[in-house]
């Protein structure tokens, strides 16, 4: 197609914005929605999963359904579908939308309270939603260039022994506080510790740090990053060791580097922690180097699953 | 009306199943719903209260409004009304619905992020609903007349420090835990101890425990609700000392007796707790006493502002 084809084609898509899947049928994501009794809403009980679409494929698609699935299952919620059938409604929502770089996101909602019954988790017709949207960076470029600038939020996260912080979910209370403290503190974002005062995570994103030239990230109180994951990975691959255990505050503020990585963004590089300035307030060359090949990678088919668009 | 006309009246009201307002707009219940994609539901970044309408009145409703406000205050968001316009929703919702006892919601969503922002908070068009649905008992009334059967959970109340309870919230992850906890161990319900190992509260109720003679209720780590305040006064009236106070566990499982008060609900008695049986397993008379008056008060105009019906 031609550019002026292409724009056409986009202007009349009403899935151009983004697609959404919900009670068995493809909508514009403007369309997507949930009641306002939904307990995914009233109570926030709800587990979700967000995959991205990189030049046409999936990244890790396996990792991240079977996450999904096993979230669900945790808070003994069942799904409409199997997981053929989700990997299908995620590829639907995608084709739809035409986009070749996409924020793809999987919800399982606890749902409406069935009439007649007492009020009890259990009694909620449990509802699945996807949706394509595009791209999203958590950090924007500009800030991945010259490395972020966090702070150590005085918001302790949410304890894992009162939400598992393992079943993605969205209570981000703690997070929405400390991003208001690193702006008010001139920062860009935040990094949160645990009730025990080690390292957790940020809002969106997990933590690493180059401590005598190994990749340090906590082994608890977080999410087990897909994108954690890929950067272990990469690390293996270039011959930087790592190590998952507990980090201190101290230490990451010692570090020789320190990044972040996320779904909804890969590598980012961070330049400063409170008053640490690192690396002369520009990413380190190992965070440099592991941003570059996560990308290279995605170029290569590393874990990718292609968008199957049809007839597009 | 007859009641033939009253029933003719019911069912060709849209409103009967409740109403609510959004964006300018009263709507049937139905149809209030949240986009995917507002960060009320993403990131539970979302403030509400409720207050009650018994017999044609809202209940206490200043001291909703007040907590209200003073929530979205905290929270950093700004309503599209002042006080005086919610107010007027909050009478609009009702009246469209017809009913006269009615669970009144107002809620405080952050919103959509604003198109070409960094992602943050702060840029968020943050969003008003507010609805009146039937009545919900949060127990139901055999159980208050029996007396509830609570466990104490072995899931912590999420943090003071996290998330402050005091401005009403959303994150249920812990409570959804402690409710299928509670079943799985014969109990209608759970109450749930802070990080510190005293007692918070339980899912939407707050707890008090008869300790020599006193009506004792924890000072810290829960919601301030309105119906504890009602108990609080009503205890008052009637001559029963009041302490708010840090409250233990083994207390409670030693008090004479153990009530629970809501919002939706009133104030609720409590027969057993784990395998202590109070009160030859009905609730105990000071808790029946409250009870029996805080609704004898309700129909002498208690804190009582009548609902603008308009012509009905």
């Amino acid at each position: 197609m031609s550019q002026a084809q292409t724009l056409t084609a986009v202007q009349s898509n009403p899935f151009a914005k983004g697609c959404a899947w919900q009670d068995g049928d493809y909508v514009p994501i403007a369309e997507a929605k949930i009641s306002v009794l939904d307990w995914g809403f009233t109570k926030s009980d709800v587990t979700y999963d967000v995959v991205h679409v990189w030049d046409g494929a999936f990244f890790r698609l396996d990792d991240h359904l079977d996450r999904f699935l096993r979230s669900v299952d945790a808070l003994r919620m069942t799904l409409p579908v199997d997981r053929a059938g989700l990997a299908a409604i995620l590829h639907g929502c995608v084709a739809r939308s035409g986009l070749r770089e996409s924020y793809v996101a999987m919800v399982c909602t606890r749902g409406l309270a069935k009439p007649g019954l007492p009020r009890h988790p259990a009694n909620c017709e449990n509802r699945l939603i996807a949706y394509a949207i595009p791209w999203v960076w958590v950090m924007d470029e500009e800030m991945q260039a010259r490395g972020a600038h966090l702070v150590i939020s005085s918001v302790p996260r949410i304890a894992p022994e009162s939400v598992d912080p393992t079943v993605k979910n969205y209570h981000w209370g703690d997070m929405i506080r400390a991003q208001f403290e690193a702006t008010d503190r001139g920062a860009d974002n935040a990094v949160l510790l645990g009730p025990d005062g080690t390292v957790a995570e940020g809002p969106g994103f997990n933590i690493f740090a180059l401590i005598d030239g190994k990749m340090v990230c906590p082994d608890h109180g977080a999410l087990e990053g897909v994108t954690r994951q890929s950067v272990l990975d990469l690390c293996a691959e270039i011959g930087v060791p790592t190590e998952v255990r507990p980090l201190h505050p101290d230490e990451l503020l010692e570090a020789d580097e320190v990044l972040t990585c996320t779904t909804a963004g890969g590598v980012m590089p961070v330049s400063r922690v409170n008053e640490r300035i690192y690396h002369n307030d520009r990413p380190g060359p190992v965070s440099a180097k592991l941003r570059e090949l996560y990308w290279k990678k995605h170029k290569e088919g590393w874990h990718a699953t292609p968008v199957d668009y049809g007839d597009n």
